[in-house]
């Protein structure tokens, strides 16, 4: 099944390994079942992709479930290959997303139980949660492997570090603030 | 916006029209409700699209929240443009497709609340509710139109008449019996 | 060659595989032979794809000669990966397709000797012999796989059956006229 | 429907303008008539497109029939943006192609009456007549508008003139006999 | 030309227009001057795209020179549309881009005269000058509109702002510097 | 790395074999040293592909410094893959393109030190040297295998050879020069 991991395609099949694949490859539980949010971000994600779902591979599709616990976010990030749509079905989120160049418009709404909210292919956007309980969420991408970049991880956790002088001028902060920022991530 | 309702492709910009959508076109509010499932289908269907939902226009995804109420269901369908992914979060159905020609295998299972299941594009596909009372799905597909032909009124409801001698030993029917259902559908 | 199998694609190179093949891989004889029409449907198919024609390996293109005898007709099917464009070189056929939901409408035409017919990736589509001796067409497909779903073997073949009470509800048939049809397909 | 013009997709929709087109659409009559093939070339084409069928718009296909007087020929050329394949109905063609840098093979075969040969996108390819009689072809495109260069003309009768001294370098000929060929192309 | 703006793909036509557009639409001139780095990043940027160079619209490839005085630098940054080629001409940039979630691997190099450098579609990527006097490069897309966006710019500078205790807890960051940051971009 | 020279698209990962790449395989030297001329063309032609520069496998992207010597030319040749952009460093070339059946307008112009050109995809095209002395361009290609048939190569030198008295005809020359045209080649 090494073909599907390389590229974003319709298939020239019904769908991936037609000679191995069972009903079973098509159906995931749990997606009713709360993830465990005891982390700093105050959030899980239960996936379903071709790695957790083999049915989904080839077919340019992807899904989650996220929860979030009260004050849960997740910090601000991109999925290069995926539009994303999201439908709250407990609680209440603020999803905002960030136009490039030259506009960088931040558009935010709350996205209440029961509401659909689009974020749009590439783009930087924020999730957190607003409500005094737990939030949920379910998520719909148009990509087998959305992939996700978080901004803080990409540009403070990156192995080896990114040099601290230059984000420094990058962020205008000074360089002890970055340095501090590096080790604590 | 009539580009965007001519080819399923990665836009060139952020997302379509910049200049004159907000952010009140990339929410839709709804899907908390229950749709009106007192039809002879026993069905509702909640749609997030590009006509409902701007700003889903030339992003290539689109979203449902469906209703079935006991008994109810869809009839043999098929999506062309878009593969499937059906989230239960209440009740519980009967979802299958079938392989194409020469295999015609019947996947099939029993999707239960918090189940995921995957419908390959263009694949004929069923879905029936199991529960006693009503049960609820979220349907994401990867197409801002992913159309829908339903089999029996492709075959006994179009317009003008399909011939029903043709029909009658495609069907393997007597022509009395697909004159009738041509009537009643 | 099991890449060119996997996706619909224009090829990085010249053709698939070319330090292999040879320019025999790039023709196939007998299209000016009547297929055997000895069957149930009055129908044969001559096929030039990737399996017959190595050459067509990753190249978005397939071709068919039918033959049709009197009476000979193809049962309602669509092909979910290809456009097709028939052209009739004896005899006379009726071609008709169908569109989807919420139209409904048959675009249906007798396609003569000589008469270029199209139906729209995608479609369930109609043929049937209407000239009195053999008819013999010609067929383009611009995929290397368009697949193909005859409706009657779906619904009524599959293996396992579908539910026949299912059916019975979803074409308004009563169940053991269902249940006959399931037996003898 | 200029959009359609524009670039070979997959349409969003079961075909273009699905309001304004009827069943007529999709029709084209006349492929059964031999084309006058009285010109220098001894050839004749007559062409399924988008511009003579609008059905076709939008679908990414089209079709030629071709006549051949004897010792009729199409100079060396390629099409950019389609595979093509080539069916002979009567009489017997050459058709060859010729790979890309660095192999410059001729993949070449003499096809008869009853054979399909397949030409790859890109390539340029050579078909000369070897009846004695008129021949006869049906050619398949897997594009809505594949485009064509012949060479010759490319070559000798571009507006303005390619540089003959150029010309006399890259061809090894002298500089009068490139002025020559200029002139009576 | 509206049509170009809004999809990446091959054209149907040997280019956009082609009844309108001359040899002059295919030609800009000026990547031989530096351009004007008096600013607070230290760095110009002259763009060879759709807007300047006609030509190109419908075609899927920009080009830009950029110059970059000693200390300039470019923020991190990442182009959702196109991969980046980098060929430095004069001076040594230090290039890196960092890898997406889990593994935020930082790809860097010193990227001198003579060198070229590959940055992967939708990757955050780092920009600096490292030679003590100008250092100018060309950079190659495989997008007509590759789109940027700056990461201090969308996290700092989006309009309106951020919510600052939303950012303060993604970056670790006190409320007190997030809101100053926010105050200087 | 197989599947990377099979087709053009977006990869479903941020590259090619993320576990075993590493920023070597991102960078590649040598494009600031003159290539050697001392050929029957009087060109050299430095090149950064997935084979020299392994970073670039599936990202759709190439890229060539060219150094023509005084009186160097590249022969008339297209690319089947991709749109060409050449930007000149140093000296003058002539570079022309010519558009496809049945317009055959040659679109020419002098591009010197610090224009820059477009060559749509597919068209053939002529670059000569207009300086006294070598001229330096470098080339971006929107493809990772954008192919090249050289013009006289595939008429003239093709293995076997294309029947001369064919090529006579098609480019009205007496069968002798072609015979000869095709010993020299």
């Amino acid at each position: 099944m090494s073909i599907a991991l390389a590229f974003d395609a319709r298939p020239l099949q019904d769908f991936c390994d037609p000679e191995r694949v069972t009903a079973n490859d098509f159906i995931l539980s749990g997606f009713d079942v709360a993830g465990n949010t005891s982390n700093s971000y105050g959030v899980a994600v239960t996936s379903a992709s071709a790695t957790t779902l083999p049915g989904l591979n080839s077919l340019g599709l992807s899904f989650l479930r996220v929860d979030l616990a009260p004050n849960g976010f997740f910090p601000p990030h991109y999925h290069p290959r995926a539009t994303e749509l999201v439908v709250v079905l407990k609680g209440a989120l603020e999803i905002g997303f960030i136009t490039s160049n030259p506009t960088y418009n931040y558009f935010t709404k709350v996205v209440r139980k029961g509401d659909v909210f689009v974020v749009p292919v590439g783009l930087v956007h924020t999730v957190r949660n607003l409500a005094r309980r737990d939030t949920v969420a379910m998520v719909a991408f148009n990509s087998q492997n959305p992939g996700v970049t978080n901004i803080p991880n990409a540009i403070l956790a990156a192995e080896p570090a990114v040099n601290s002088v230059y984000l420094s001028k990058a962020f205008r902060m000074d360089v002890e603030t970055v340095k501090h920022l590096q080790n604590i991530f």
